[in-house]
């Protein structure tokens, strides 16, 4: 399966005010730890020792949430406004570093944590190279 | 209709870190901005005079989602993260202030428009007073 | 605090197919029962019996997923398409029985689950109200 | 980039009552068709003739908003309830061929209508396909 976010990004119809490719990377990232944080926030909830993981739960959850919600807003280019984009990135670092910290502690137990600790650190970084060509 | 937002605060069974009547306020305010949102976007949509609109749907669409997106992260208190909170809170701020601006700049013309910039300067509001409530 | 669902349905620029009144009813119900299964989840996962909620907190979160999709859909109607509200409709009551038929289960234990239920069994009804207006 | 959706059900603790791979492959078409239809909506949105391009924009929406509720319902194992399962996939079934038909009908003059109609098609079918397995 290959994506289709650049190719479609490449169709838009006006100018980017952002590197395409860089754009679609990051896209990508923030689907894919949105789609990790949602999985690892059910195999937890699935785990013998659920009561020591709750506050991972939570933190797959609110991950979750904000990087589709991120994806979303950087997949839009009519009307931009670099103020939104630049925000939302900050807060989806704290919350991918939040989630990528808790997940990580419990890496060696729980396979399921030690992959998405890994989506969430690379949608991390995603963020913050796309964050630091936002003028 | 009654808000079951503060009922349901009341029955969290451990102690929640803000003030629980402002915390149900502010969530309520933010569901209402993101169906004020959701409905102004379709409303532009079906206007003659889409084509001029077109700003005005795509602020829309990013204050819908980062609207219901922050109503999720603040309605969850276990495992608190007030960096989380926080960091979405700035970005929530930012994107109805600048739905609220877009919306009141056709409120004379479109009465959704002016409908719903309303909605997005209490969000706005609410978020502020809650915000300055975190430490 | 006073929804404004009606009052925007009133202000799109078209005939909407579908009576208004109980149309904002259903989508009112949707998203308060998609906030109170949010927040219902929450409160399960913070409950010392968590290992015992874990099909609640998982009902809640599809059931907090379908709400607010159908109630975004609901608001819609530009080139309305009777096939998908019909088919979100129907996939909403089933989840909203789902979840009512387990919150249930344990409302005598849990405050919360009680109040989520009712939001569940009110949110089943109106869509069935709703879905029995659709030709 | 690589999935790491099949990776995530490999490492989940408990039995899963459908076949993986099936899965698999259903989360990743409902996460790539819902990216798509996001991408398309904008891209719509800032066509010269957007005016003619409402319907889309607005099937774009629903089947974005569905198909990423239906990708995050199929993720989640405990507690399994297929009657929710298959009624979402019904409904996103319909979505993803409606909002195919619609993007295929001017695919010819919009190469973002062109591409997201080949995601709603690959859609479809991946559900069609994971629905028939499911008792």
């Amino acid at each position: 399966m290959t994506s289709t976010t650049l190719p479609m990004l490449e169709t838009y119809p006006q100018p980017i005010n952002l590197d395409r490719q860089k754009l679609a990377a990051t896209i990508d990232a923030l689907n894919a730890c949105s789609q990790a944080c949602t999985a690892c926030g059910d195999a937890c909830l699935s785990e013998d020792m659920v009561a020591e993981l709750t506050k991972c739960i939570r933190t797959n959850l609110d991950c979750a949430d904000i990087c589709a919600t991120t994806a979303r807003v950087l997949s839009r280019h009519t009307g931009y406004d670099a103020n939104i984009s630049r925000a939302l990135l900050e807060a989806c670092i704290v919350a991918c570093k939040s989630c990528g910290d808790e997940c990580a502690g419990h890496a060696d137990m729980h396979q399921h944590c030690r992959i998405c600790a890994e989506a969430c650190r690379a949608c991390e970084q995603a963020c913050r190279d796309l964050l630091a060509t936002i003028a």
